[in-house]
């Protein structure tokens, strides 16, 4: 008889996988591992595994034999059908109060569809998001669970164990109900597509504009990586920057293709941002600048069609224009994050999800790709104020966008100058400029809206009269002709 | 017996509905007019309808027994359930060849399922896209159809009478198979939010910036309206700024609360890019600017909140402003509809329909509300050149953005000097530098992906070496540390 000596089985052996099985032998738990190709289990079991407290399972229901009760059993597997298939083969050998983990990628709905169609079968689903990459994975990750709480007690110590810890607190705390914790690992995707972005066009001011070498631009990211910009994605740019080919010691980074995906989570952000009527801007330029990179052939025939400015050899401040560059980045950073945020709490609302906002914060302070010394702040003003309405009116980030505004004016007009696109530059500070605007040009969209499809429009309460009442739907006959009746049930 | 009277059927008496018919009575057609609400048909038919071609129908029985064979039955009705509660409400009193048309505003998947499932049970089903407010439905809108092309033969004639007509050419084509012409009404949709956010941003700089009156902001945009920006927008919205309340003679604009919806079409265009991967920024804006525009009560606390430049009182040369905004405003344009035209080609190749782009300029001339002098312009470049890879390779619209750039640029370094946000204006400019770079930093962002989650890259072919070859997926260890698993069933 198999004996079931498991705490914990983990089905898909890719990078992600491996390394979180080793990272859980570290840390004293005997981890059964399962692939579908049953030889990576075997060729696991020989290297990397071998002596640890790993044990392969050859098959479904060895893996489900081999774990104590209740199983806690991770699927770090593609996101979608792969999902639901490994489900479907576990049912069979799993018992009431068993756990299944889905540590992709998942799409949030797909999350809130499995947690109920699985806790009608007793089954405790969790969805949980995890970054790092490869090497959070191995050394600590940062872990994102969301979904049936009951599971959550019998998980709380190994996924805090395994997980980052930043100041000693782990990066890994319960998020919410059913998919929450698949959008709140949805949204960190977006960001890190805004934080690189950013990141990309700083290196292009630097590189096309002021003309510096590779090496010289990760001499100002590694100075950068000591101020307030200190993180992870700083740093490896700084590495990634210095990194020259072994064959010809020339920078590696300018040989590679300048041609992006963007299928997943930044595009799913995206998204739901349109959907729940939120404007996170920046997260949507970093995908539609994903987009722009990918149809290289159609750039290439572009440039030698069109015109633009002469970017002439740079005459003046160097470091003016690194530290201008510093603060645009810096700005436009709170300003993504400010938006991710708010589309947090807007998802809270919706789908009526109670997010701890100071302990998202905390999981994305460590272990994950955009972890920061910034995200401390941030983690410092929603412990502050919990119920902050806005991450731009707490003190410390109000001040921090005030000193910067100078040089992320003046970097985005360097860009246009220049010719060199800033997207992401751009959309944060036209959001801040138009977030702290009390009266928006709206109104004469509304206007428009009313003029030609009667779609009504309201007054500003300051203006409100008999002929105009406040709160209610009103349509001008703005030519004296056409009719009288309106749009109410019709879009135009 | 009741006898087959009507030429046309017509469902949905709300304001476009009841223009249409009028419309269609005009051109001698006998239009049988149905309402869910049966007063409505009355009143109808006692008021606007009176000594027309214009029958009522009591029930959908009456309305399908006083029309001719094969019968046309337009739809106007709220976009989603009703249509399908109205289609089934009609089957019952259809035969074979009989045809049901939408025309309101539904999304495109949803006309491709509809198409398909009436075909099987004989119906011929066609989705058209109406545009053109109240007016363009009663003097001659913009159609748009695609579906079951069987069925254009008996349309072909009606459609193309009540359509608007430019230069003699009717602004009603067919479309394409299945949702096609529900997506390029979509994408019209998306383009006139682009059109109009574009107008806004322009206004706001006259009216903060260089402080005119909406009377005289609207006298800029009479001249304008002589000129490239020919078109119904900038020319309602002249006449929107110079209508002053008669209470008080005051602008009417000015007191219009500037909070916009973005519920419908613009967010499905947006969507849509998104899941292409298509670079539509310029419509993607103007959606967000909408939801931005929609927190009012956060703004207004904001606005008290954040700092931002000072707006001094205006000294200079106003005309050079305004002529500046005029080329801005013209240069995003051409970007806008590049963009609009790129979704376009990359539907066409994803959902394998003929999209014919000369005809869909031309729908865009005439009736709708992004109709303009402009578009004339697009026709002609598409008639040229059916296979154009993008309006910006066209000599015209190359020539034309040559000379826009310089005031383009200066219109939004004045925004963000005056601290006005042009999320528009900028976000065009960003696709421009974009699209013509031929090294976008993507490279820098490919590197980064390899380097935290092994998800490889590929080489720019003029630097392909032996350990570094064309085509092929590379993976880095950049550190020296982690493993050689690579990434490529997982995203991170």
């Amino acid at each position: 008889m198999t004996e079931a000596v498991g705490d914990f089985g983990l089905i898909g052996l890719a990078v992600m996988g491996q390394n979180l099985i080793l990272n859980a032998a570290d840390h004293g738990y005997t981890v059964v591992a399962f692939n579908r190709t049953v030889s990576k289990v075997d060729h696991f079991l020989e290297n990397e595994a071998k002596g640890k407290s790993i044990v392969g399972a050859h098959s479904i229901e060895e893996l489900c034999k081999k774990l104590k009760r209740p199983r806690r059993i991770m699927l770090l597997v593609k996101a979608g059908q792969a999902v639901d298939d490994f489900i479907a083969a576990l049912l069979p050998f799993l018992e009431q109060g068993d756990i299944i983990i889905d540590g992709g990628n998942s799409h949030f709905p797909d999350s809130n569809r499995r947690t109920q169609e699985l806790a009608k079968k007793g089954i405790r689903f969790v969805g949980a998001g995890v970054s790092g990459g490869e090497e959070g994975a191995r050394y600590g990750p940062s872990i994102m669970p969301g979904g049936n709480e009951e599971a959550w007690p019998y998980l709380k110590d190994i996924f805090q164990d395994i997980s980052a810890k930043s100041n000693g607190e782990a990066c890994c705390e319960w998020v919410g109900d059913e998919g929450a914790g698949h959008f709140v690992k949805m949204v960190h995707n977006g960001i890190e597509y805004g934080d690189m972005q950013l990141i990309c066009e700083a290196y292009d001011i630097l590189h096309r504009g002021v003309g510096l070498t590779p090496t010289e631009i990760g001499e100002v990211f590694e100075k950068w990586n000591k101020g307030v910009l200190d993180s992870f994605l700083i740093e490896i740019t700084k590495d990634i920057l210095k990194y020259n080919d072994p064959a010809d010691g020339k920078p590696l980074v300018e040989k590679i293709l300048d041609s992006a995906g963007q299928k997943g989570t930044g595009k799913w952000t995206a998204i739901n941002a349109l959907d729940l009527g939120m404007p996170v801007t920046l997260i949507g330029e970093s995908v539609f600048a994903r987009c722009l990179s990918s149809i290289k052939a159609e750039r290439v025939r572009a440039s030698s069609i069109l015109d633009g400015p002469e970017i002439p050899p740079f005459s003046g401040d160097k470091q003016q224009v690194i530290d201008d560059l510093e603060q645009a980045l810096y700005a436009s950073k709170i300003i993504s994050y400010a938006q991710g945020f708010m589309l947090l709490r807007e998802a809270a609302k919706e789908y009526s999800w109670k997010l701890n906002m100071p302990a998202i914060a905390l999981m994305w302070r460590g272990g994950c790709i955009i972890r920061s010394v910034f995200l401390a702040d941030i983690t410092n003003a929603y412990r502050e104020n919990p119920e902050l309405e806005n991450l731009l009116f707490n003190d410390f980030f109000k001040s921090a966008i005030t000193k910067a505004q100078p040089g992320w004016r003046r970097s985005i007009i360097k860009g246009i100058e220049w010719g060199l696109p800033t997207p992401c530059f751009s959309t944060a500070l036209s959001f801040y400029d138009g977030y702290r605007t009390k009266t928006l040009p709206a109104n004469l969209l509304q206007a428009q809206r009313d003029y030609f499809g009667a779609h009504t429009f309201r007054v500003n309460p300051e203006f409100a009269s008999e002929s105009l009442p406040e709160g209610q739907d009103i349509h001008i006959n703005w030519t004296g002709r056409g009719g009288n009746v309106s749009a109410s049930t019709y879009l135009a």
